[in-house]
């Protein structure tokens, strides 16, 4: 990577062409990639999208959400809270019910003695934000804690919306290996030496890990990586002059439909002051209801609340009533176990129409959860938005995600270019069963 | 004003100290003034708090709301569509209501001829964008336009979150004499050409203005003044080397219950590309419905717009579709025709207990819209926070806003310490009339 040379975007800077007066980080919001994706979606009508991150239509909570809100507004005083503001860092209920929800999973995951002094530190209701979405947390985090020029350690692949906020930050990524149990710790450490000897470790912030079902890969990464990953960190804070956080995001931890549950890096020794865990309650039950969480420590809580303040008071309290409710009656984990078989058999539905029509042409792994499948193409081909394929695939009428946009910009490794990202989020069976045979119509068409 | 001195917190930087390796944000993000009001009201449970911007509890929309999300969840392509994601802009219903319900506004208030090829030009639902309420526009238009160390121009005094804000984002502000048709043009012309003469006009990027029933005046900017500001802007904006944008918020706008409405200032000439609108349904309907909007030359919507996406995706699809029904079905403006009434009645009972109360020690405005009645204390009396009357009102269990919050950090010119902002809001009849009773006799303890 490039520390020194700052991506071009960068240095238009405010110089005599920006007349619009736009701020460094105007200049530098570049259109992201997955609008253009939207945009071939949409001038494409009879295209079936395996791009899209959106979640299944069918099994969204009409009646639980119908049942919660008749109940909410049947009570004037609970009607009344709902309607009106509530307070920065969110509803009291949802947090403590948030709060027991993560400490009980955390607890019942199969690890090490869960130690219950450390979790009495841990799991406190003051360390948690509740936020629109989880993706506003990691934006109020990137915010709080990075300068532009400042370097996030990336899985690689990872988020691509994560990478570009970072771009628009003006920050610069650094992908960490994958393996089948996350990230690749002794390339971690290699990363994090020669940061240090290049004298960058100071403007190394975090490791962002999307840890659960990863977007992409459907990688979920092991407790005993996390600890590594952490021991890692704390290594190198002395010479960074201060704390380097691991930022966890468990996004997909809930879509979790085969496999066990991992306990999360709260539960490392040493996570009090150096984890932050970010997830959300949009995809497992609604994303019309934005609702996310994110668990930090304490003096970062307050920062972290303060820039909230700045950006909005607090998450829209009707939508917080609706998923405390949803969470104390049950109603959220019921609709959980009916939306992991519905995720199942999506799954499954893929999983069988790649092995009927895409076997020989790609590699991939079944997901244990999460909305995604990652392929890798056999030989040469390559999957860019400019490749054979992904035009083949258009005439075709199927869209995947290009997997190079899933790999920050960080010129010490070429970036793949042969991987897909499949969503089987929102299409229904069928069409996920017909959009992969157009798909391998669109390999064997580009291999000619 | 000192642009090369800057505030006290700024200068931390990324020092040894900085061992949560916080950003430049981060270390300049303190607690917002309001917390510190907020903490005193809990630790008062008897206190009658004039100093929160709440809206009315007693009046909020619940049947109304109650009859919008049992029509909305009847059936099932509306229910999917409103908990599946929207898009970034939002939802395209709800848009376009927006864009008809201001340009009717527009073009029924007072004024010049109404121009439709200009109107045609500017209500155009591309550029507008949808929000988790105003604060988070002003927020990411912030971030669009505006660098550490540049220079936002805002009324004197202006809503305290706005400087919050602006403080949080490293920016200078420079306050503009109010009178009572709006900010002192004049002023305005001389310091931006004192800004000219000091090299600092590139640096300016906006005016923002509280055009409507100001937070915390209560005044309504007449649209000769608006006109004349914009002009003012474009006289300096060759020399800025950009545009420098008029920043026009609207959030008490619906909130009038006396005098007429007046044009905004996108009916000027030349607003097509200088002006920015923005305004909430959140204040005229539920404030636990987080809706608000902002209306942007066309360049800096797709800027805006690429913000909001990293931001979250765009505002919970749950909270438009709500809005969307409510405007459509016109509920809600029959919801804000009880509003005014309730409000007037509101702002009646507090004006009559600062006649009977308050004659002799604080002179004030009857507002004909907003939240507040801005009062300024006879003879020396100070209201700061550190005053003895802020001391005796907590001991006589009456909280207000002290005036001095609302004045930008602007050394050209001494802060006033002598005003404070009463909130008809939240309180009820009975406790505005009580409230009013405690501060007279807080003024005259302080006096002692």
């Amino acid at each position: 990577m490039s520390v020194t040379n700052r991506p071009r975007r960068q240095q238009k800077g405010s110089t005599a062409t920006n007349r619009h007066g736009l701020s460094a980080m105007g200049l530098r919001s570049g259109e992201p990639p997955i609008s253009w994706l939207m945009d071939q979606a949409l001038s494409h009508p009879k295209i079936i999208s395996l791009a899209a991150g959106f979640t299944d239509n069918a099994s969204l909570p009409i009646s639980e959400t119908r049942t919660i809100l008749k109940n909410l507004l049947a009570n004037s005083a609970t009607a009344r809270s709902a309607l009106q503001y509530g307070n920065t860092m969110g509803d009291t209920v949802l947090r403590q019910a948030t709060i027991k929800r993560l400490r009980a999973a955390d607890k019942e995951a199969p690890g090490p003695r869960f130690n219950s002094a450390h979790a009495d530190a841990i799991y406190d209701p003051i360390r948690l934000l509740i936020t629109h979405g989880s993706q506003q947390f990691l934006y109020m985090l990137m915010e709080a804690l990075c300068d532009p020029g400042d370097i996030v350690l990336v899985e690689d692949p990872t988020y691509f919306v994560f990478l570009g906020m970072a771009q628009s930050h003006g920050l610069h990524c650094r992908g960490i290996r994958m393996t089948k149990d996350g990230i690749d710790v002794e390339h971690l450490g290699s990363v994090l030496g020669e940061l240090q000897r290049s004298g960058s470790l100071p403007r190394v912030k975090l490791l962002y890990l999307v840890s659960y079902n990863q977007n992409p890969t459907g990688i979920t990464t092991t407790l005993e990586r996390k600890a590594a990953a952490l021991n890692s960190l704390r290594r190198f804070e002395r010479k960074a002059g201060h704390t380097i956080y691991l930022l966890e995001d468990a996004a997909y931890r809930d879509l979790r439909f085969a496999g066990s549950d991992v306990a999360s890096a709260l539960t490392v020794a040493g996570a009090e002051r150096r984890v932050i865990y970010t997830s959300t309650y949009s995809k497992p039950f609604a994303t019309g209801i934005r609702v996310g969480y994110g668990l930090l420590p304490p003096q970062l809580a307050k920062i972290v609340t303060r820039i909230k303040g700045n950006h909005d008071f607090g998450t829209a309290h009707l939508l917080q009533c609706i998923l405390a409710e949803a969470l104390n009656s049950g109603r959220f984990d019921r609709h959980l176990k009916k939306l992991r078989k519905r995720y199942a058999a999506k799954a499954d539905a893929m999983g069988c129409a790649l092995d009927r029509h895409c076997a020989g042409l790609l590699d991939w792994g079944q997901p244990q959860g999460g909305l995604y499948f990652w392929a890798r193409i056999h030989g040469r081909g390559r999957s860019g938005a400019k490749s054979r394929l992904f035009q083949s695939a258009l005439a075709n009428d199927v869209l995947y995600v290009p997997g190079a946009l899933c790999y920050a910009d960080d010129s010490t490794r070429p970036k793949p270019d042969n991987e897909l990202r499949l969503s089987f989020g929102s299409a229904t069976e069928d069409d996920i069963s017909e959009g992969i045979a157009r798909l391998a119509r669109a390999i064997r068409a580009g291999n000619h």
